[in-house]
């Protein structure tokens, strides 16, 4: 039986990690896996999992656990990757040329179809076989090829003003890795890779743990 | 008056990004923000950030807003970022060479100082003055230097083994780019840098919208 509610964005979240292991769990050749050995994979709770997936339909059987294949095929499909969707990237310095090169970004799901920079030098340059455009092609390439999503690796400087183009251009789903907050219309979807916002907040307890220790120390 | 109540960490997590947004507030030379103006550039309401800010003591006066640079050495300091943490990285293939060049993690409050790979050929090159060590020098340099943090960019096969060895030798933070979940005891601290799994959440909500518009066109 499907649940009517509409899932929080927390679960949605979650699901690309589940498809994961399962992958991975498919490399090891294992066929089926109990919701609570899905989720020591990855440090949820059996109950979670259960939870989680009820959104989307009944899956597993009591006593067998999930079939691996079928589940993953699930997932993917309610992901939208059963189809590919195609990707562009801005800004190919030294942080664009390792997400071209990240293996990653060619597995399931997205193409990368377009790399742009507005640096003259650098346009023309080919990395994995793909040519670096000018700035003043990426409204043309994103329209063209009805792309859908942008990965943003421009400085912050430059961000809000590429991702402006991008829009209006047809962009629906945003991968910012430039550190800035985004300003976009209602409906356009923005994922923030911040490493620096996560390492500041990791000093936070590193801070506290130092003063208890300080506190503790007669 | 100081809250008693502990900050969860969804209130920390935002504090680097109050930091950052009044950071560049200085370099625009602007010296009193109010909660509103504040909150628009991070899209975040005026209410939250007095929410977030008040676990933490008084900020602001009332008609005048926030002094940008005091509030900013307030929460430095709350962050841990008034004094230095050192940092290991550990695998230094096209992900981790960005990241060493990256001159984000240069700044504020973190300092990067070995960096490790184990491959015999890597060992030796130097990036941005610092040498490529072998992995079996990783737990000495933690435990000799006292470093708190690492940051992982080796493959996901071999990201739990180092994992387990940085934790033995004393570092209490992880930054994991690893794709894959790490098992960690109590009171360790990781934040996953996961691009992948960002961009498959996002094709869910691409999925959704071109179900709607099919469903719609008649």
């Amino acid at each position: 039986m499907e649940r009517l509610d509409l899932p929080p964005d927390v679960v949605i979240r979650r699901l690309p990690l589940y498809a994961r292991s399962l992958r991975y769990l498919q490399d090891e050749g294992i066929q089926f896996i109990s919701s609570h050995g899905l989720g020591t994979r990855i440090n949820v709770t059996a109950a979670q999992i259960r939870k989680d997936l009820s959104y989307f339909g009944e899956f597993g059987k009591q006593g067998i656990g999930y079939n691996v294949n079928k589940l993953l095929a699930h997932i993917e499909h309610i992901l939208g990757l059963s189809k590919e969707w195609l990707m562009v990237l801005a800004g190919v310095g030294h942080l664009g040329q390792a997400i071209v090169r990240y293996e990653g970004f060619g597995s399931r799901g997205v193409r990368l179809v377009g790399i742009f920079d507005n640096d003259p030098a650098k346009v023309g340059q080919v990395i994995e076989d793909l040519p670096i455009l000018p700035d003043e092609d990426l409204a043309r390439v994103i329209h063209e090829l009805g792309v859908k999503i942008a990965v943003v690796a421009v400085p912050a400087s430059h961000a809000q003003s590429i991702v402006d183009t991008m829009v209006a251009a047809g962009i629906r789903a945003i991968l910012n890795y430039a550190p800035v907050v985004l300003r976009v219309p209602d409906g356009i979807c923005v994922r923030y890779i911040d490493p620096i916002t996560a390492l500041h907040s990791m000093t936070y307890y590193l801070a506290q743990e130092e003063d208890k220790r300080r506190s503790q120390t007669p």
